[in-house]
């Protein structure tokens, strides 16, 4: 039986304590591939702590693809190596599976409302920045700092105390070890890819996701690069599309993939990081752009280890921003390059300004170094597990529950809710949009994010529910269970019995 | 006798209507190009005003390029077409041009001090910024705008209420008739250059002004384009090298050119603009970047006219920044677009979104139509004024008199600082830096902003004062007597009795 010593008196909790010991156990192979490990009540037993610890501790082993939860079987331990990787699912996923309901849906007038419902992206949270915190930070830094400092902050990378402050936020919140050094603040990551490309060298070809971000695609397209397309399987980015693309960079959103929600597994982020290490003949390396989207926004346990953290060769350009958690007032993101390339970046970009004006980055150095950050994060993370909880729990017993599933829920803002009708899921997919929007509800197709469309899938939608209020969720998915019952009477086929098999 | 009809009761002053009707009739031909203008007296006795009203309207006429002043002879029309242009040289510079005197220098030993005068351009101006009436304004937009209104500034032009205040900006400070749909907002015109690239294609040749701002060619060059290099004479651009590089767009700072402070003159103008209406032959159409530098600076009489406002073919790109009068906290700067290319930008690069965040957008827009920003830049004219005339003043007493010569002062915020000494230039730069850093002046050589070196040129240095106090400004030239005379000892040849001939 496997055995740890836990220490009650420390200040990581206990779920955390045993979950980083088995995690460094199957890491060094000291618990092997595929064994099967203790039940949680007699690990639980042997360790003398709670079963809940035992629980906690799986269930962030599971969601960061260590371990695999075999369906009245029990955990059995993944392999972390290159060649296989373990299916992630959230946990709020598993709760859904097994939902199933016949439709029993009333009819509606199509009518046309203002959209009280947006789910496409296009609108902002409401209310949740606390702007008299920062009004009072930004005043104190007006009275405050030297002008010499203001100054100081238009260098390339950005303000050394602001680019210290999110070294200390990284170290803390997602337990990457970065020097400030590293770090290029920009106004949003926008500019950033720009920068990275002006870094990297226009000539190469960049590899994105599929489906994936279009506003990405455009970028990069404006920016000139040749683009390839790689598809995601269960785990995250297909490799062995990757490697046929011919592309020498990546870029990728493994914490959580817009718009599939797939979390890319460790076993995949390994096999991606040695992709990234191996030799591509051209004598200038491959590179992984790893788009952190979303990481503070995972509900359920720690967040999985950034490739960043994971690699060891210098591979990893981390991008991220500020945008999604403070706000569309503010417009700031952040690079953390490898130390080779951050040497580049000094000597052969060093004779840019920072896009990103003193005041604000000042601002929001104090505001992280205060924690009034981290507290704004959790606030807006405790409001979003609210709402998706609703929203889950209310599509689950709603009459869609037979017809629609709940794809990759849990690590962040979106899910992905793929509907059970034959047909072509383009047109599937725009009918539905149009019934929904006449209903006051703004629907975003998983087509608005194909580059390419598969041979076949099912009508899907990306929901992406950061500005929905609580209030409003009943009405949004009984205008979505309407819409449905509409596009079935002129479209599509009778609803199912049971779940499909996507 | 000309006569016009000027309005004593209209707000606009008497100077300024006679510039005007001047102007206007030597555009259409009225007044034909190298006519005799009436003595000020005369015309002002004809017109019943003032002698000065009339010297004021000619001072403005002759800064433009309209009117030529012969020494001892009088006010003749300039020809405004393609071929020929008048020199323009500011007032200031005119006060200068008699000046000369005999050496007297002292001797110093050359120990080390810290700068405390940097006319280098690397430090910014202290204590100008009325950061309380910002932080108010500020903390207005914080309690008053909605979250609507914030999320709206996102859009890739920006927020559509700074755009209306730029526009509104624009036409009382510039006279610019401009559509706040032609406007484009930036964190600082860097990024907006990648946007220009971006929207005309990569694929061109753009040529830049030699000498230059070095940054720029970085930021071209960062951007992959090619790059050409573009002379000036007295007028401005050469059209003659434009024409041979082959170049399909130019970057200028018409109104005045770091680092020679040449102001285009407006036949120049005249002849870039039809240079750039012209075929080109590739179908792709020619355009001028009308970066406008230092336009808020100039210290006598009125703004010469924007390309922009002459440009009748939709040529030209205006581009300009609050960076320099708001101070380095700030990175905000924008585009004004032809309508042709403000279409073409939301059409293909509408999916950006704005690089600066909506609440420094918004503040700006109120700082603006508060009349703050107005009043702010104002106080900096006067202020950067009594330092330039203590500067130049102090030059032309000193000891230096017969050894330098002021170019191109009055037009903005430096002027070039000719030094008489045999030898090569790059050299007796280097040296004569060294003695002035030793005695904590810091000084940037000519040969900092040329891209490629004249065959024959005199030691020159780019006196930017915008970071200089009043108080500094005497031991600053002292500083550079000392660090010449050093340089007399050790190298170059003796001083002059005369005014050199640059």
């Amino acid at each position: 039986m496997l055995t740890y010593e836990l220490d009650r008196n420390a200040s990581e909790a206990l779920y955390l304590q045993l979950y980083r010991a088995m995690r460094a156990d199957i890491e060094r192979g000291a618990i092997k591939a595929r064994e099967k490990l203790p039940s949680n009540r007699k690990l639980a037993q042997h360790l003398g702590v709670s079963v809940m610890t035992v629980e906690e501790a799986f269930a962030q082993l599971v969601a960061e693809g260590y371990v695999e939860a075999r369906p009245r079987s029990g955990h059995y331990a993944c392999e972390v190596g290159h060649r296989l990787g373990p299916t992630v699912r959230a946990r709020a996923v598993a709760a859904l599976e097994a939902a199933e309901g016949g439709a029993n849906l009333g009819k509606e007038p199509s009518g046309c409302k203002p959209i009280f419902a947006d789910f496409t992206g296009a609108s902002a949270p409401q209310g949740l920045f606390p702007y008299d915190a920062w009004a009072r930070t930004m005043r104190r830094v007006l009275s405050e700092e030297s002008e010499a400092t203001l100054m100081e902050a238009g260098a390339a990378a950005g303000s050394a105390r602001l680019r210290a402050s999110i070294a200390a936020h990284l170290h803390g919140s997602r337990g990457m070890e970065v020097d400030a050094s590293q770090i290029v603040v920009g106004s949003g990551v926008q500019s950033l890819y720009g920068l990275v490309v002006q870094l990297l060298g226009r000539g190469r070809m960049f590899a994105i996701e599929n489906p994936g971000y279009p506003r990405l695609e455009r970028i990069y397209r404006a920016n000139d690069v040749r683009l390839g397309l790689v598809g995601l399987d269960a785990q995250g980015p297909r490799v062995d599309q990757l490697e046929r693309t011919g592309a020498s960079v990546l870029h990728c959103m493994p914490s959580h993939q817009l718009p599939t929600g797939i979390v890319t597994t460790v076993g995949r982020r390994r096999d991606l990081l040695a992709w990234a290490a191996s030799d591509d003949g051209t004598g200038h390396g491959r590179y992984l752009v790893e788009d952190d989207y979303d990481c503070e926004f995972r509900m359920a346990g720690r967040p999985v280890p950034a490739l960043q953290s994971l690699d060891g060769q210098e591979r990893v350009i981390y991008a991220n921003t500020f945008t999604n958690t403070l706000g569309p007032a503010f417009r700031i993101g952040y690079l953390v390059l490898p130390p080779h390339l951050a040497r580049d970046f000094h000597e052969r970009l060093g004779f840019y300004r920072c896009t990103v004006g003193a005041l604000e980055q000042l601002t929001l150095a104090r505001f992280i170094e205060s924690g009034q950050y981290e507290r704004h994060v959790n606030r807006q993370r405790t409001h979003f597990r609210k709402v998706q909880e609703a929203l889950v729990d209310q599509l689950v017993a709603s009459s869609l529950a037979g017809r629609v599933r709940v794809n990759n829920a849990g690590a962040g803002l979106h899910f992905l809710l793929d509907v059970r009708l034959k047909g072509k899921a383009p047109q599937l997919e725009q009918q539905i949009v149009a019934e929904t929007r006449s209903r006051g509800v703004a629907l975003a197709p998983l087509s608005d994010y194909l580059f390419r469309e598969p041979a076949v899938r099912l009508p899907s939608f990306v929901l992406r529910f950061a500005s929905l209020s609580e209030g409003a969720v009943q009405p949004a998915v009984e205008a979505l269970e309407q819409a449905m019952a509409q596009v079935l009477v002129h479209g599509g086929d009778k609803p199912a019995g049971k779940q499909p098999t996507v």
